[in-house]
Protein backbone atom coordinates (compact mmCIF):
# COMPACT_ATOMS: atom_id res chain seq x y z
CA UNK A 1 0.00 0.00 0.00
CA UNK A 2 3.04 2.35 -0.81
CA UNK A 3 3.19 5.37 -2.62
CA UNK A 4 -0.63 6.24 -2.04
CA UNK A 5 -3.10 6.10 1.20
CA UNK A 6 -4.64 3.22 2.99
CA UNK A 7 -8.23 3.22 3.47
CA UNK A 8 -9.02 2.14 6.57
CA UNK A 9 -12.21 0.78 7.44
CA UNK A 10 -13.60 0.97 11.37
CA UNK A 11 -16.33 -0.40 12.49
CA UNK A 12 -18.58 -0.51 15.53
CA UNK A 13 -22.36 -1.04 16.91
CA UNK A 14 -22.58 2.52 17.08
CA UNK A 15 -20.80 5.59 18.08
CA UNK A 16 -18.06 4.04 21.01
CA UNK A 17 -16.18 3.13 18.06
CA UNK A 18 -14.92 6.54 17.19
CA UNK A 19 -12.14 6.45 20.46
CA UNK A 20 -10.32 3.75 18.75
CA UNK A 21 -10.70 5.73 15.46
CA UNK A 22 -9.62 8.53 17.11
CA UNK A 23 -6.37 6.90 18.24
CA UNK A 24 -5.66 5.17 14.71
CA UNK A 25 -5.59 8.38 13.18
CA UNK A 26 -3.18 9.69 15.53
CA UNK A 27 -0.61 7.49 14.45
CA UNK A 28 -1.65 7.10 10.84
CA UNK A 29 -3.13 10.70 10.42
CA UNK A 30 -2.23 10.29 6.40
CA UNK A 31 -4.52 7.29 5.90
CA UNK A 32 -8.40 7.99 4.86
CA UNK A 33 -10.94 6.50 7.13
CA UNK A 34 -14.03 4.99 6.42
CA UNK A 35 -16.31 4.37 9.76
CA UNK A 36 -19.05 2.36 10.52
CA UNK A 37 -22.37 2.64 13.43
CA UNK A 38 -24.94 -0.18 13.22
CA UNK A 39 -27.09 2.44 15.11
CA UNK A 40 -30.24 1.23 14.07
CA UNK A 41 -29.69 -2.42 15.65
CA UNK A 42 -27.48 -1.28 18.88
CA UNK A 43 -26.29 -2.81 21.34
CA UNK A 44 -24.49 -5.80 20.63
CA UNK A 45 -23.63 -6.36 24.34
CA UNK A 46 -26.94 -7.51 25.05
CA UNK A 47 -27.27 -9.80 22.03
CA UNK A 48 -26.47 -13.34 21.34
CA UNK A 49 -23.37 -14.90 19.29
CA UNK A 50 -26.00 -15.59 16.30
CA UNK A 51 -27.26 -12.06 16.23
CA UNK A 52 -24.16 -10.31 17.15
CA UNK A 53 -22.35 -12.21 14.03
CA UNK A 54 -24.97 -11.87 11.59
CA UNK A 55 -24.86 -8.47 12.00
CA UNK A 56 -21.41 -7.71 11.90
CA UNK A 57 -20.87 -9.94 9.20
CA UNK A 58 -23.19 -7.43 7.32
CA UNK A 59 -21.41 -4.21 8.50
CA UNK A 60 -18.46 -5.23 7.52
CA UNK A 61 -19.24 -6.32 4.22
CA UNK A 62 -20.80 -2.93 3.83
CA UNK A 63 -17.73 -1.24 4.60
CA UNK A 64 -15.41 -3.66 2.33
CA UNK A 65 -17.89 -2.31 -0.64
CA UNK A 66 -17.32 0.83 0.36
CA UNK A 67 -13.23 0.55 -0.12
CA UNK A 68 -11.88 0.15 3.37
CA UNK A 69 -8.64 -2.14 2.43
CA UNK A 70 -8.57 -2.97 6.24
CA UNK A 71 -10.68 -3.43 8.57
CA UNK A 72 -10.66 -2.37 12.16
CA UNK A 73 -13.37 -4.52 14.39
CA UNK A 74 -13.28 -1.42 16.98
CA UNK A 75 -16.40 -3.56 18.94
CA UNK A 76 -15.24 -5.77 22.10
CA UNK A 77 -18.79 -7.73 21.58
CA UNK A 78 -18.20 -8.17 17.81
CA UNK A 79 -14.78 -8.79 18.35
CA UNK A 80 -14.84 -11.00 21.08
CA UNK A 81 -18.27 -12.79 19.22
CA UNK A 82 -18.04 -12.82 16.02
CA UNK A 83 -14.29 -12.08 14.64
CA UNK A 84 -14.45 -14.99 13.01
CA UNK A 85 -17.79 -14.84 10.92
CA UNK A 86 -16.45 -11.19 9.80
CA UNK A 87 -13.63 -12.60 8.23
CA UNK A 88 -15.27 -15.00 6.43
CA UNK A 89 -17.49 -12.15 5.05
CA UNK A 90 -14.79 -10.23 3.76
CA UNK A 91 -11.67 -10.49 1.85
CA UNK A 92 -9.67 -7.94 3.65
CA UNK A 93 -7.41 -8.25 6.39
CA UNK A 94 -9.53 -7.62 9.76
CA UNK A 95 -8.58 -6.67 13.15
CA UNK A 96 -10.01 -6.79 16.47
CA UNK A 97 -9.45 -5.50 19.33
CA UNK A 98 -9.29 -8.28 22.41
CA UNK A 99 -5.77 -9.11 21.61
CA UNK A 100 -4.19 -6.10 21.45
CA UNK A 101 -6.33 -5.04 24.32
CA UNK A 102 -5.08 -8.16 26.24
CA UNK A 103 -1.19 -7.45 25.14
CA UNK A 104 -1.00 -4.09 25.78
CA UNK A 105 -2.99 -5.43 29.45
CA UNK A 106 0.14 -8.18 29.97
CA UNK A 107 2.30 -5.40 28.85
CA UNK A 108 1.87 -3.16 31.91
CA UNK A 109 1.00 -6.02 34.47
CA UNK A 110 3.42 -7.58 37.57
CA UNK A 111 1.25 -9.15 39.51
CA UNK A 112 -0.56 -11.30 36.15
CA UNK A 113 -3.74 -10.16 37.33
CA UNK A 114 -6.47 -8.19 35.52
CA UNK A 115 -10.22 -7.26 36.11
CA UNK A 116 -11.69 -6.93 32.67
CA UNK A 117 -15.36 -5.22 32.39
CA UNK A 118 -17.31 -4.96 29.34
CA UNK A 119 -20.31 -5.89 28.12
CA UNK A 120 -22.98 -9.18 28.79
CA UNK A 121 -22.14 -10.60 26.14
CA UNK A 122 -18.23 -10.18 25.90
CA UNK A 123 -18.14 -11.30 29.64
CA UNK A 124 -20.26 -14.50 28.82
CA UNK A 125 -17.56 -15.23 25.80
CA UNK A 126 -14.52 -14.93 28.12
CA UNK A 127 -12.82 -13.79 25.23
CA UNK A 128 -10.53 -11.47 27.20
CA UNK A 129 -10.06 -14.27 29.89
CA UNK A 130 -8.67 -16.61 27.08
CA UNK A 131 -6.37 -13.79 25.38
CA UNK A 132 -4.91 -13.15 28.91
CA UNK A 133 -4.35 -16.58 29.81
CA UNK A 134 -2.75 -17.24 26.92
CA UNK A 135 -0.06 -14.56 28.27
CA UNK A 136 -0.09 -16.03 31.87
CA UNK A 137 -2.64 -13.83 33.24
CA UNK A 138 -5.51 -14.97 35.63
CA UNK A 139 -8.42 -12.54 34.70
CA UNK A 140 -11.60 -11.51 36.20
CA UNK A 141 -14.55 -10.41 34.43
CA UNK A 142 -17.44 -8.37 35.26
CA UNK A 143 -20.32 -7.44 32.80
CA UNK A 144 -21.18 -3.89 33.50
CA UNK A 145 -24.73 -2.99 31.32
CA UNK A 146 -25.68 0.23 32.90
CA UNK A 147 -22.47 1.76 31.94
CA UNK A 148 -23.19 2.72 28.43
CA UNK A 149 -26.62 3.69 29.01
CA UNK A 150 -25.10 6.63 31.83
CA UNK A 151 -22.60 7.68 29.26
CA UNK A 152 -24.94 8.09 26.48
CA UNK A 153 -27.67 9.94 29.34
CA UNK A 154 -24.21 12.01 29.13
CA UNK A 155 -23.63 11.45 32.68
CA UNK A 156 -20.14 11.32 33.05
CA UNK A 157 -18.87 12.98 36.14
CA UNK A 158 -22.23 11.99 37.86
CA UNK A 159 -23.49 10.95 41.16
CA UNK A 160 -25.07 7.82 40.06
CA UNK A 161 -22.89 6.63 37.74
CA UNK A 162 -19.41 7.03 40.42
CA UNK A 163 -22.16 4.77 42.62
CA UNK A 164 -22.57 2.59 39.84
CA UNK A 165 -19.35 2.00 39.08
CA UNK A 166 -18.01 1.55 42.58
CA UNK A 167 -21.07 -1.03 42.74
CA UNK A 168 -19.48 -3.07 39.87
CA UNK A 169 -15.33 -2.38 40.51
CA UNK A 170 -15.81 -3.78 44.51
CA UNK A 171 -17.37 -6.87 43.34
CA UNK A 172 -14.89 -7.36 40.37
CA UNK A 173 -11.98 -6.10 42.86
CA UNK A 174 -13.51 -8.27 45.64
CA UNK A 175 -13.99 -11.56 43.95
CA UNK A 176 -10.42 -11.36 42.29
CA UNK A 177 -8.38 -11.21 45.48
CA UNK A 178 -9.04 -14.70 46.41
CA UNK A 179 -6.45 -16.57 46.86
CA UNK A 180 -4.67 -14.98 43.70
CA UNK A 181 -1.91 -11.91 43.77
CA UNK A 182 -4.12 -8.70 43.74
CA UNK A 183 -4.80 -7.24 40.00
CA UNK A 184 -2.30 -4.57 39.15
CA UNK A 185 -4.53 -3.70 35.73
CA UNK A 186 -8.26 -2.58 35.00
CA UNK A 187 -9.05 -3.49 31.23
CA UNK A 188 -11.51 -1.40 29.98
CA UNK A 189 -13.88 -4.07 27.40
CA UNK A 190 -15.46 -1.53 26.08
CA UNK A 191 -15.01 1.14 23.19
CA UNK A 192 -17.78 3.58 25.86
CA UNK A 193 -15.73 3.22 28.79
CA UNK A 194 -12.72 5.53 27.79
CA UNK A 195 -15.16 8.23 28.59
CA UNK A 196 -15.05 7.46 32.28
CA UNK A 197 -11.39 6.49 32.63
CA UNK A 198 -10.83 9.84 35.32
CA UNK A 199 -13.78 8.45 37.42
CA UNK A 200 -12.94 4.89 37.03
CA UNK A 201 -9.11 5.73 38.12
CA UNK A 202 -10.18 7.41 41.22
CA UNK A 203 -12.74 4.10 42.09
CA UNK A 204 -10.04 1.83 41.45
CA UNK A 205 -7.82 0.52 43.91
CA UNK A 206 -4.36 2.65 43.86
CA UNK A 207 -2.03 0.24 42.27
CA UNK A 208 -4.15 -0.56 39.68
CA UNK A 209 -3.27 0.97 35.70
CA UNK A 210 -6.40 1.59 33.22
CA UNK A 211 -5.56 -0.08 29.74
CA UNK A 212 -7.90 0.44 26.90
CA UNK A 213 -7.45 -1.69 23.48
CA UNK A 214 -7.39 1.79 21.50
CA UNK A 215 -3.54 1.94 21.77
CA UNK A 216 -2.43 -1.17 20.97
CA UNK A 217 -5.09 -1.19 18.13
CA UNK A 218 -2.72 1.10 16.52
CA UNK A 219 -0.04 -0.49 16.72
CA UNK A 220 -1.49 -4.12 15.32
CA UNK A 221 -2.27 -1.88 11.94
CA UNK A 222 0.63 -0.57 12.02
CA UNK A 223 2.03 -3.87 11.72
CA UNK A 224 -0.92 -4.83 8.75
CA UNK A 225 -0.42 -2.17 6.94
CA UNK A 226 3.62 -2.29 7.31
CA UNK A 227 3.94 1.59 7.50
CA UNK A 228 5.57 3.12 10.39
CA UNK A 229 3.16 4.71 12.58
CA UNK A 230 4.06 7.88 14.71
CA UNK A 231 5.12 7.66 17.61
CA UNK A 232 2.67 7.68 20.38
CA UNK A 233 1.82 10.73 21.97
CA UNK A 234 3.64 11.54 24.82
CA UNK A 235 1.71 11.82 28.71
CA UNK A 236 0.02 15.18 28.66
CA UNK A 237 0.04 15.60 24.62
CA UNK A 238 -2.91 16.00 22.32
CA UNK A 239 -2.98 15.30 19.50
CA UNK A 240 -5.79 17.68 17.34
CA UNK A 241 -5.62 15.79 13.58
CA UNK A 242 -8.98 16.16 12.21
CA UNK A 243 -9.22 12.76 9.73
CA UNK A 244 -10.51 12.38 6.30
CA UNK A 245 -13.47 10.39 7.53
CA UNK A 246 -16.82 9.21 5.98
CA UNK A 247 -18.79 8.17 8.71
CA UNK A 248 -22.23 5.83 7.80
CA UNK A 249 -24.64 5.21 10.45
CA UNK A 250 -27.69 2.68 10.00
CA UNK A 251 -30.28 4.76 12.33
CA UNK A 252 -30.59 8.80 11.85
CA UNK A 253 -27.77 10.68 11.11
CA UNK A 254 -28.36 13.34 12.97
CA UNK A 255 -28.23 11.05 16.34
CA UNK A 256 -24.82 10.22 15.13
CA UNK A 257 -23.16 13.27 14.60
CA UNK A 258 -24.61 14.71 17.90
CA UNK A 259 -23.11 11.93 19.95
CA UNK A 260 -20.36 11.45 17.54
CA UNK A 261 -18.48 14.34 18.75
CA UNK A 262 -18.76 13.67 22.52
CA UNK A 263 -16.58 10.23 21.36
CA UNK A 264 -14.52 11.92 18.71
CA UNK A 265 -13.66 15.54 20.36
CA UNK A 266 -14.39 16.95 17.35
CA UNK A 267 -17.38 17.59 14.83
CA UNK A 268 -18.45 14.89 12.68
CA UNK A 269 -18.47 16.30 9.01
CA UNK A 270 -19.60 13.70 7.00
CA UNK A 271 -22.60 11.09 7.85
CA UNK A 272 -24.35 9.04 5.40
CA UNK A 273 -27.27 6.73 6.06
CA UNK A 274 -26.86 3.16 5.23
CA UNK A 275 -29.94 0.58 5.10
CA UNK A 276 -28.39 -2.92 5.69
CA UNK A 277 -31.96 -4.53 5.11
CA UNK B 1 -65.57 -14.19 15.73
CA UNK B 2 -68.35 -16.06 18.22
CA UNK B 3 -68.20 -19.69 18.14
CA UNK B 4 -64.81 -20.40 18.26
CA UNK B 5 -61.62 -18.64 20.42
CA UNK B 6 -60.24 -15.42 18.87
CA UNK B 7 -56.66 -15.29 18.17
CA UNK B 8 -55.07 -11.79 19.22
CA UNK B 9 -51.20 -11.07 18.46
CA UNK B 10 -49.44 -8.80 20.53
CA UNK B 11 -46.10 -7.12 19.86
CA UNK B 12 -43.03 -4.95 21.23
CA UNK B 13 -40.04 -4.73 21.15
CA UNK B 14 -38.49 -7.14 24.18
CA UNK B 15 -40.32 -8.46 27.00
CA UNK B 16 -41.89 -5.58 28.54
CA UNK B 17 -45.26 -5.99 26.33
CA UNK B 18 -45.98 -9.19 28.35
CA UNK B 19 -47.36 -6.93 31.03
CA UNK B 20 -49.73 -5.83 28.05
CA UNK B 21 -50.58 -9.42 27.25
CA UNK B 22 -51.33 -10.23 30.95
CA UNK B 23 -53.86 -7.79 31.42
CA UNK B 24 -55.56 -8.80 28.50
CA UNK B 25 -55.27 -12.34 29.26
CA UNK B 26 -56.88 -11.71 32.47
CA UNK B 27 -60.16 -10.19 30.94
CA UNK B 28 -60.43 -13.12 28.01
CA UNK B 29 -59.15 -16.21 29.38
CA UNK B 30 -60.30 -17.95 26.65
CA UNK B 31 -58.77 -16.69 23.42
CA UNK B 32 -55.12 -17.62 21.92
CA UNK B 33 -52.54 -15.56 22.45
CA UNK B 34 -49.40 -15.11 19.89
CA UNK B 35 -46.57 -12.50 21.11
CA UNK B 36 -43.64 -11.16 19.48
CA UNK B 37 -40.77 -9.63 20.90
CA UNK B 38 -38.60 -7.92 18.43
CA UNK B 39 -35.07 -8.50 20.99
CA UNK B 40 -33.13 -8.82 18.23
CA UNK B 41 -33.36 -5.37 16.98
CA UNK B 42 -34.53 -3.47 20.28
CA UNK B 43 -34.44 -1.18 22.20
CA UNK B 44 -36.89 0.89 19.92
CA UNK B 45 -36.89 3.59 22.30
CA UNK B 46 -33.67 5.51 21.10
CA UNK B 47 -34.32 5.18 17.31
CA UNK B 48 -35.75 7.31 15.16
CA UNK B 49 -39.15 7.02 13.48
CA UNK B 50 -38.09 5.52 10.05
CA UNK B 51 -35.83 2.69 11.74
CA UNK B 52 -38.83 2.05 14.17
CA UNK B 53 -41.76 2.19 11.65
CA UNK B 54 -39.56 -0.12 9.29
CA UNK B 55 -39.05 -2.95 12.49
CA UNK B 56 -42.63 -2.66 13.90
CA UNK B 57 -44.07 -3.30 10.47
CA UNK B 58 -41.83 -6.36 9.57
CA UNK B 59 -42.96 -7.53 13.08
CA UNK B 60 -46.77 -6.96 12.46
CA UNK B 61 -46.49 -8.78 9.28
CA UNK B 62 -45.17 -11.95 10.61
CA UNK B 63 -47.65 -11.77 13.52
CA UNK B 64 -50.35 -11.57 11.28
CA UNK B 65 -49.23 -14.28 8.91
CA UNK B 66 -48.56 -16.52 12.15
CA UNK B 67 -52.70 -15.83 12.82
CA UNK B 68 -53.07 -13.20 14.72
CA UNK B 69 -56.79 -11.80 13.61
CA UNK B 70 -56.44 -8.56 16.15
CA UNK B 71 -52.59 -6.65 16.72
CA UNK B 72 -52.63 -5.21 20.09
CA UNK B 73 -48.89 -2.85 19.70
CA UNK B 74 -48.04 -3.10 23.22
CA UNK B 75 -44.70 -0.92 22.88
CA UNK B 76 -45.26 2.59 23.95
CA UNK B 77 -42.80 3.39 20.97
CA UNK B 78 -44.57 1.61 18.40
CA UNK B 79 -47.36 2.80 19.23
CA UNK B 80 -46.33 6.77 19.22
CA UNK B 81 -44.34 6.34 16.08
CA UNK B 82 -44.93 4.07 13.65
CA UNK B 83 -49.19 3.30 14.02
CA UNK B 84 -50.07 4.27 10.52
CA UNK B 85 -47.07 2.00 9.12
CA UNK B 86 -47.82 -0.98 11.05
CA UNK B 87 -52.10 -0.04 9.87
CA UNK B 88 -50.51 0.21 6.04
CA UNK B 89 -48.56 -3.43 6.55
CA UNK B 90 -51.05 -5.75 7.71
CA UNK B 91 -55.09 -6.12 7.00
CA UNK B 92 -56.15 -7.13 10.85
CA UNK B 93 -57.41 -4.52 13.03
CA UNK B 94 -54.49 -2.66 14.82
CA UNK B 95 -54.72 -1.23 18.47
CA UNK B 96 -51.87 1.32 20.02
CA UNK B 97 -51.72 1.99 23.80
CA UNK B 98 -51.30 5.78 23.17
CA UNK B 99 -55.30 6.25 23.08
CA UNK B 100 -56.02 4.01 26.16
CA UNK B 101 -53.72 5.31 28.37
CA UNK B 102 -54.89 8.72 27.78
CA UNK B 103 -58.43 7.76 27.88
CA UNK B 104 -57.55 6.11 31.47
CA UNK B 105 -55.60 9.08 32.73
CA UNK B 106 -58.71 11.35 31.64
CA UNK B 107 -60.66 9.39 33.65
CA UNK B 108 -59.00 9.28 36.62
CA UNK B 109 -57.81 13.27 36.73
CA UNK B 110 -59.60 15.85 38.14
CA UNK B 111 -56.78 18.51 37.99
CA UNK B 112 -56.82 17.82 34.05
CA UNK B 113 -52.80 17.88 34.11
CA UNK B 114 -50.52 14.93 34.08
CA UNK B 115 -46.85 14.13 33.59
CA UNK B 116 -45.87 10.90 31.50
CA UNK B 117 -42.26 9.14 31.24
CA UNK B 118 -41.39 7.30 28.47
CA UNK B 119 -38.93 6.79 26.50
CA UNK B 120 -36.50 9.28 24.52
CA UNK B 121 -38.85 8.44 21.11
CA UNK B 122 -41.95 8.60 22.21
CA UNK B 123 -41.50 11.99 24.33
CA UNK B 124 -40.05 13.15 21.17
CA UNK B 125 -43.28 12.31 19.20
CA UNK B 126 -45.39 14.39 21.62
CA UNK B 127 -48.06 11.34 20.96
CA UNK B 128 -49.59 11.29 24.59
CA UNK B 129 -49.44 14.89 24.67
CA UNK B 130 -51.68 15.31 21.83
CA UNK B 131 -53.84 12.66 23.09
CA UNK B 132 -54.31 14.12 26.13
CA UNK B 133 -54.65 17.41 24.89
CA UNK B 134 -57.51 16.12 22.55
CA UNK B 135 -59.29 15.26 26.27
CA UNK B 136 -58.22 19.00 27.86
CA UNK B 137 -55.56 17.86 29.48
CA UNK B 138 -51.99 19.10 29.77
CA UNK B 139 -49.25 17.20 29.89
CA UNK B 140 -45.39 17.44 30.90
CA UNK B 141 -43.78 14.47 28.80
CA UNK B 142 -40.25 13.20 30.38
CA UNK B 143 -37.96 10.87 28.67
CA UNK B 144 -36.67 8.51 31.34
CA UNK B 145 -34.20 6.86 29.21
CA UNK B 146 -32.49 5.01 32.40
CA UNK B 147 -34.90 2.94 33.91
CA UNK B 148 -35.04 0.45 31.17
CA UNK B 149 -31.75 -0.96 31.44
CA UNK B 150 -32.10 -0.21 35.37
CA UNK B 151 -35.19 -2.78 35.31
CA UNK B 152 -33.31 -5.18 32.63
CA UNK B 153 -30.33 -5.27 35.38
CA UNK B 154 -33.27 -6.92 38.14
CA UNK B 155 -32.18 -3.35 40.36
CA UNK B 156 -36.19 -2.81 40.95
CA UNK B 157 -35.95 -1.54 44.81
CA UNK B 158 -32.53 -0.41 44.47
CA UNK B 159 -30.90 2.28 45.79
CA UNK B 160 -29.57 3.64 42.41
CA UNK B 161 -32.70 3.00 40.89
CA UNK B 162 -34.57 5.17 43.29
CA UNK B 163 -31.63 7.86 43.12
CA UNK B 164 -32.25 7.83 39.61
CA UNK B 165 -36.44 7.83 39.46
CA UNK B 166 -36.44 11.08 41.48
CA UNK B 167 -33.68 12.91 39.72
CA UNK B 168 -36.42 12.29 36.73
CA UNK B 169 -39.74 12.84 38.58
CA UNK B 170 -38.78 16.05 40.57
CA UNK B 171 -37.82 17.34 37.21
CA UNK B 172 -40.96 16.41 35.47
CA UNK B 173 -43.06 17.48 38.31
CA UNK B 174 -41.01 20.78 38.72
CA UNK B 175 -41.62 22.02 35.23
CA UNK B 176 -45.37 20.97 35.24
CA UNK B 177 -46.54 23.05 38.51
CA UNK B 178 -45.25 26.35 36.86
CA UNK B 179 -48.69 28.54 36.24
CA UNK B 180 -50.75 25.34 35.63
CA UNK B 181 -53.05 22.91 38.78
CA UNK B 182 -50.69 20.29 39.80
CA UNK B 183 -50.86 17.33 38.21
CA UNK B 184 -52.80 14.28 39.46
CA UNK B 185 -51.75 11.76 37.54
CA UNK B 186 -48.22 10.06 36.43
CA UNK B 187 -48.72 8.24 32.69
CA UNK B 188 -46.51 4.99 33.19
CA UNK B 189 -45.61 5.40 29.34
CA UNK B 190 -43.19 2.29 28.83
CA UNK B 191 -44.12 -1.05 29.09
CA UNK B 192 -41.36 -1.75 31.71
CA UNK B 193 -42.42 1.05 34.23
CA UNK B 194 -45.25 -1.18 35.52
CA UNK B 195 -42.44 -3.43 37.39
CA UNK B 196 -41.40 0.12 39.26
CA UNK B 197 -44.93 0.61 40.60
CA UNK B 198 -44.10 0.70 43.97
CA UNK B 199 -41.12 2.66 43.85
CA UNK B 200 -42.90 5.19 41.44
CA UNK B 201 -45.76 5.66 43.40
CA UNK B 202 -43.45 6.29 46.95
CA UNK B 203 -41.56 9.24 45.10
CA UNK B 204 -44.27 11.00 43.09
CA UNK B 205 -45.93 13.65 45.13
CA UNK B 206 -49.16 12.29 46.91
CA UNK B 207 -52.24 13.54 45.01
CA UNK B 208 -50.60 11.72 41.85
CA UNK B 209 -52.43 8.07 40.95
CA UNK B 210 -50.08 6.05 38.45
CA UNK B 211 -51.72 4.83 35.47
CA UNK B 212 -50.54 2.41 32.69
CA UNK B 213 -52.00 1.40 29.39
CA UNK B 214 -52.64 -2.16 30.22
CA UNK B 215 -55.83 -2.04 31.73
CA UNK B 216 -57.42 0.22 29.23
CA UNK B 217 -55.68 -1.52 26.28
CA UNK B 218 -58.23 -4.04 27.27
CA UNK B 219 -61.21 -2.80 27.27
CA UNK B 220 -60.25 -1.78 24.07
CA UNK B 221 -59.64 -4.76 22.93
CA UNK B 222 -63.34 -6.04 24.04
CA UNK B 223 -64.82 -3.17 21.74
CA UNK B 224 -62.81 -4.48 18.82
CA UNK B 225 -63.51 -8.35 19.50
CA UNK B 226 -67.04 -7.23 19.89
CA UNK B 227 -66.92 -9.49 23.20
CA UNK B 228 -68.12 -9.18 26.67
CA UNK B 229 -64.71 -9.21 28.68
CA UNK B 230 -64.78 -10.86 32.49
CA UNK B 231 -64.88 -7.59 34.83
CA UNK B 232 -61.45 -6.00 35.56
CA UNK B 233 -59.91 -7.70 38.94
CA UNK B 234 -60.96 -6.40 41.98
CA UNK B 235 -58.58 -3.88 43.75
CA UNK B 236 -56.10 -7.30 46.02
CA UNK B 237 -57.83 -9.41 43.79
CA UNK B 238 -54.62 -11.32 41.21
CA UNK B 239 -55.99 -13.36 38.67
CA UNK B 240 -53.52 -16.40 38.26
CA UNK B 241 -54.23 -17.60 34.61
CA UNK B 242 -51.74 -19.36 32.52
CA UNK B 243 -52.86 -18.45 28.78
CA UNK B 244 -52.62 -20.37 25.56
CA UNK B 245 -49.83 -18.83 24.48
CA UNK B 246 -46.88 -18.88 21.72
CA UNK B 247 -44.15 -16.32 22.13
CA UNK B 248 -41.87 -15.54 18.88
CA UNK B 249 -38.48 -13.73 19.63
CA UNK B 250 -35.86 -12.59 17.18
CA UNK B 251 -33.19 -12.96 19.92
CA UNK B 252 -32.37 -16.01 22.05
CA UNK B 253 -35.22 -18.08 23.07
CA UNK B 254 -33.37 -18.65 26.23
CA UNK B 255 -32.92 -15.17 27.47
CA UNK B 256 -36.92 -14.30 26.00
CA UNK B 257 -37.75 -17.10 28.56
CA UNK B 258 -35.49 -15.78 31.37
CA UNK B 259 -36.71 -12.43 31.24
CA UNK B 260 -39.97 -12.90 30.35
CA UNK B 261 -40.58 -14.48 33.52
CA UNK B 262 -39.90 -11.56 35.30
CA UNK B 263 -42.54 -9.42 33.25
CA UNK B 264 -45.47 -12.24 32.63
CA UNK B 265 -45.24 -13.73 36.48
CA UNK B 266 -45.01 -18.00 35.43
CA UNK B 267 -42.84 -19.16 33.20
CA UNK B 268 -42.79 -18.55 29.79
CA UNK B 269 -43.64 -22.14 28.02
CA UNK B 270 -43.45 -21.82 24.33
CA UNK B 271 -40.77 -19.33 22.66
CA UNK B 272 -39.56 -20.01 19.01
CA UNK B 273 -37.05 -17.85 17.24
CA UNK B 274 -38.05 -15.64 14.30
CA UNK B 275 -35.64 -14.63 11.39
CA UNK B 276 -37.16 -11.71 9.66
CA UNK B 277 -34.16 -10.74 7.82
Amino acid sequence: MSGRRATIGVFDSGVGGLTVLKEVVARFPEADYLYFGDTARLPYGTKSAATVGRYAASSARYLEQQGAELLVVACNTASALALDAIRDAVNIPVLGVIEPGAERASAVSRTRSAVVIATEATVASHAYQQALAARQMAAREKACPLLVPLIEEGWIEHPVTEQVARIYLDEAFAGAGDGNAAPDVLLLGCTHYPLLRRLLHRLAPPQVTLVDSAESTAAAVAQKLELEPLPPPSPGEERRIVPRLHCFATDSVEKFRRLGERFLGHEVERVTHADLE
